[in-house]
């Protein structure tokens, strides 16, 4: 039997504004990317989510982020390596407190918005985002895009490396993602988006932007929570996945 | 024989900003506070220290405080208990990443400007903080001023209660301090210093503002470091003390 | 004919967050209370804020705040005097460079949250803000409660000090607001906040929490913009009051 | 009668760190580039800063950066254009409320550190300084590094564009920077670097890095005001420059 974990951004609020209907979403997901307060996340929130996500058996993960609030993480920066190292595990740290306290632990790291971007093709963060791992757990998965330099560099250091996959992305015939301002980069049909997470978690297969089959071998799906619709939209990606004989469930 | 703990504040630089000399610091005393980004304090600066803290052998605490970049720390701020008691422990597991990775781990926790102040009369914040301390390590002793509703709570609580006095400070014939801004509040004159650091050390015992002895019983010393020959002063009341018969180590 | 003011706080969010529904919020009211960046509106929400106020001939007024964006500046806080009123008039100055741009100017300033409440009664702080608007400009009218120290202060030295009233809280038989957290001390139900609203405009009496009528003399009525049904309840108000024959229009 | 202005940067603290020998740096140069904020430059370090300008008849600018306080505004951010005018202008309204007060004017806009060099090839954000520039002050000249898509693009924009040198850096044939990190990029040698100012401000002629001299026009001499002895270094350029007969003075 097929298994395939679900995860999603959780916690993206900050102090007084929220963004994510996290309840919900830690009623569909497997794993929650928890932000640590880099680009979201304030301390009350991120102590909160992990105890609903422990009450619920939901994976917590450290979605680690530039220090760039006013942005959402979403800039790219030219952190010197020592430096960003030393904030992914500055976030993860702060992290594992609020994970342990509700039970639970940080089960693995994936990097927020433009440093997940970077880090595709950048050696030098790439490495960092590893230091900065090494440095928290030596033991932690990383999870990321196929065939990026933070899987491979990731895999070198001896961590697991966890490969995602996105089910309202359009994919290239070579298995990278259409990128985004392209037309067409987006699935906006809910319809589509639940037949290719099936395909995904099935098969590893999802029809390319041009027509044609590409394997994706993913072990984890990626959904968003941030846009109207989206919960209802993974809700039905979950109970389709389940009734396609998916099992649902966290990759560690 | 007598001993006593040595403490300072340690780490307090931000990114391009550095304050105290961390280095030189470290080699007198024997417990660092080191802090942890809310008043000061970035990722690459807390791992360093924490790396030469544990190379020398000094105990690695976590100096909490407010959020507070631009003034310190040292503006009061009214932030509500699950706030507080969340920043605390985020703090506190942001530091435990480096301290474990430079092979020690955080060994206390001991509040820093403003928050030190409030927390020596503020029942609720004072409750928060203890919060915070047992979310992220209910085995971590709290240091503070001996009488505050800090070391009150934490004591209940279950939490090792380390009073700390200062040999730079005048203190009233009840034992408390006199507050700062009131004349001869500080005590400048090095020698004095020196001396009064013996005898609180060795007898537990110093002289009032108003010139009666009182009883000020304290495990550890505060001393100060980012003033010009503070570091200087430091080494001569470290050396005064050994001198003295008087054992220098740490308190845990 | 009598006339009143509307005001209400805009520009609310910070980078992705949104809060206010700033848009519809500007057909209601005929002063925007704009964020300055301290308590939250990042640049380039107070830009095009100030331009949709100017297209709509509402006022621009700077929202001035404690520095926490965290606690969104409803966390009271101890901030020396020169630094309170530096802090205020660098928030006036980056509002101004958009409200000129967009044809218009700062018009008044209005304290936010902690601060508002703390220049009731705190005389040091009451007297950094206006010191802080001086600094900014000295022909600027301060918004704020009638009886504030701030007010009080502000007419003394030189300032338009302006009372503002709220349609949706109880006050006591002085005039007073009953502090929130009090029973009754927010009116919920909306056909007595808009009768509220004509009696302030119309007569400066509202029947106070015990039930007599209490004189509360005000030239702006403050409207709340963040919670649901927010902004159809500010369309009742001023649809009313229009109806009342009381003239809404902006207090300079 | 030859006349050069000489800038340097200032007001580069935040709160409880200080970075820049303000007072000492302003009885030498004609131009400060005052921290606004964002990578420095508290509020009431702002405000010191304009009044001992004003004092001295220092010109004030508007140092503007990237919002990056732990970065210093040294880490390069790709921030969209519209958020980075909007940030721009803030910046410069802030600072402008100080200079105000002080009795003199904001005069001129240079950009920090990592902007600094990113406006040199980057078009786009070199062309959201120029709208933030425009936003705030049509009228402002703008002070960058000869051939930079910056002044290009202020000129072209009808703001006056003002070209600066660095007497402590080396030049190639073309007249530009040798990149940092390169050896010999920096000048140590403080006669050298006073020669260089002389030759820079006479003949607008130095020796490049291969030994032949170049063309490198500036109306504007960059002091480094941060490392030890630059005060000293700084103010013995000023001596041999008036000895040499060349005029210092402000260029606006």
């Amino acid at each position: 039997m097929t298994s395939i974990d679900l995860n999603a951004d959780l916690g993206e609020g900050f102090g007084r504004w929220q963004l994510t209907d996290d309840e919900r979403l830690l009623s569909v997901v497997t794993s929650a990317n928890v932000a640590c307060g880099f680009h979201a996340g304030d301390a009350a929130t991120m102590r909160r989510v992990c105890e609903q996500a422990a009450e619920r058996g939901v994976r917590v993960g450290a979605q680690v982020s530039y220090r760039d609030l006013a942005g959402f993480g979403r800039r790219a920066m030219d952190v010197p390596s020592a430096e960003l190292a030393a904030e992914v595990a500055y976030q993860i740290g702060a992290l594992a407190v609020f994970a342990r306290a509700a039970g639970t632990r940080v089960s693995y790291v994936k990097p927020h918005g433009a440093l997940y971007n970077r880090v595709v093709h950048d050696e030098e963060q790439a490495g960092a985002v590893v230091d900065g791992v090494l440095l928290a757990d030596a033991s932690l998965p990383v999870l990321g895009l196929p065939g990026s330099r933070l899987l491979e560099l990731a895999a070198k250091a001896g961590l697991p490396a966890v490969k995602e996959a996105f089910a309202d992305r359009a994919y290239t015939e070579q298995g990278t993602l259409v990128p985004r301002g392209r037309e067409g980069a987006v699935i906006t049909d809910p319809e589509a988006v639940v037949e290719r997470s099936v395909g995904l978690a099935r098969s590893g297969v999802v029809t390319s932007h041009s027509g044609v089959p590409v394997a994706v071998r993913a072990r984890s799906l990626c959904l968003h929570g941030d846009t109207p619709g989206a919960v209802e939209l993974a809700r039905r990606v979950r109970a389709r996945l389940e009734e396609s004989g998916v099992r649902v469930e966290a990759f560690v």
